[in-house]
């Protein structure tokens, strides 16, 4: 891929779409020139003195800090725990880096703390190594954190877009757009008639399900966060070399996300998800993984949304609500800066 | 240790000393609860699917990036190998994770990327997977890096500070304050007659020699980073239970970098280095170790500078150029913030 035409940084570098990929596939992973790296998986998998484990890392700089259904230290303990289950990984131990603004309330660290341990403990995984930096007044905005992760790759598990095969289903692990729009209801102010909650999640104990209900027929999998389903389809799509054929009446929306979208007029398959995953299962087995996601509290609104198939174009496209079809690219811009 | 009184976080939560302590003694470790996370070492070691491995994490927001001797980039790698080599570990995996902000000139972004490169393969550990966020313009102070780490420890190493024993040799790997005096310098513009540079360089293959010389006669390693020699060797005092003894005109110092602490009345036993280690060793292969570190291109300036004593108060005491002695405490307040 190109290098950013961009003299600077913009906000949608950061959006997990288009510009992302163009900075982060024009730009670092040439220079730094690493074949784990240039997986762009969301964990790197390599052997280390004989295991088979997962790394990851995440920084977090959510706005506001606080929202509906979770809060930072939530939200970093949860997607980096996710990320290295959408490797098939069972999550060991987390690091917990601050960098805090000069000012920040005591109390609020107290509250984020509190949340991190509590989500860390639900996954039975600990924080085992730390660091705190500080900087001055408006050198930063209150918190950031970022949270790095090892696992142990399940034994049997052997997850790889690479993997994805035609005829592959879609199968989505429940509702989409939750979490962005509650950082967007919160950071606007706007109320709506149902109040929407981040999906925030540990997806360790829905992915141990899947892969004992069939071992071996879990291809990919991948939780929808920055871009949300549209870019995480047209990524997977584009690194299998497949296209992409989505039922859209079958993704589900809640209703009171589906009408804070429409106000706001952003798709909803564009909306980030902390607390869902994609997953890619061999055709003969997806009804028997749909019945144990379902099976479990995370995955009661799970459902098959679709196909892989052949295309040389790598297109993802949705069948819509009116019998038609549209192709559904990756996201351009960012109508939703600092989502995580 | 009780938990901070302030009900705000103030710059000194960030710079090492005490306050720092406070913070991470009083209120995180508590509020995480893990043994390996209380342990508090520059690394947590534990065992992953039958390896003995290391895990670490470090953030960076060093002020200004570029500065005389290297740059974040470089400053980021080298601190996480550092971390990990610390523990006897072999580096082989870094993470890296940008937060960005909007505007940040792309070429800045280059420069520090080529930067991470090169500290990179100079260790022969790789960039296996990162994280890009950008946040709005005045929400972050240009770049901040998070660089986690994995390894494997080294057989026979076994470092802990509980195993530091009265009469163990303080080997110090050469000058110090060389990192802080050369960040002050650049970001208050002051010039000296000799030029300070930052001392940032990957320890590990020193910590081979080291382990290669005296296998299991080096009983505890850190790099007197931020707080300096002084709070390192008050942590490990407190940490073994043990006193220290230090010489105090055995610690090279550099000419101009003593010069500068003495314009600006700052200790050098209290500025950060990134390019250097304290090492206990076992009295009798002290200067076995010493010549094996000298014998290396980053340990020409070694020295055992002190021993470590039974002492119930665990004092880390300087023995002066005059002949008395002084009290060495950690350090408190910050004067030097975003050293890294």
């Amino acid at each position: 891929m190109r290098r950013p035409r961009e003299r600077e940084i913009l906000l949608a570098h950061g959006s997990g779409g288009r510009a992302m990929h163009q900075l982060v596939e024009g730009l670092i992973v040439p220079q730094l020139d690493n074949p784990l790296l240039a997986r762009l998986g969301d964990q790197a998998i390599f052997e280390l003195g004989g295991a088979r484990v997962a790394f990851t890392t995440d920084s977090y700089v959510v706005s506001p800090l606080f929202f509906p259904g979770g809060d930072i230290g939530a939200l970093a303990v949860h997607g980096t725990i996710n990320d290295l289950a959408m490797g098939g990984a069972r999550p060991v131990a987390l690091s917990l880096a601050l960098i805090l603004e000069e000012g920040f309330p005591m109390a609020d660290l107290e509250r984020v703390l509190a949340s991190v341990r509590a989500a860390a403990d639900v996954t039975g995984v600990h924080i085992v190594t730390g660091d705190t930096k500080v900087v001055g007044r408006h050198g930063a905005d209150k918190l950031f954190i970022n949270t790095s992760g090892v696992g142990l790759v399940a034994d049997g598990a052997h997850i790889d877009e690479r993997r994805v095969q035609p005829g592959d289903a879609i199968l989505l692990s429940g509702t989409i757009g939750d979490h962005g729009m509650a950082i967007m209801s919160q950071r606007e102010g706007f109320t709506f008639q149902a109040p929407i909650a981040s999906d925030t999640a540990s997806l360790w104990p829905l992915v141990e399900v899947m892969l004992a209900a069939a071992p071996g027929a879990v291809h990919a999998m991948r939780d929808p966060t920055r871009g949300g389903l549209a870019t995480t389809l047209n990524e997977i799509a584009a690194r299998a070399g497949l296209g992409m054929r989505l039922q859209e009446r079958a993704v589900p929306v809640r209703e009171a996300v589906r009408g804070a979208c429409e106000i706001l007029g952003i798709d909803p398959l564009y909306v980030a998800n902390e607390g869902k995953l994609v997953a890619f299962v061999e055709a003969g087995a997806a009804q028997a993984v749909l019945a144990a996601v379902r099976g479990h509290p995370l995955g009661r609104e799970a459902a098959i949304v679709g196909q892989a198939v052949e295309d040389p174009r790598h297109y993802v496209i949705a069948e819509t609500d009116f019998g038609g079809t549209r192709i559904v690219d990756m996201l351009a811009g960012d109508p939703l800066p600092r989502i995580c």
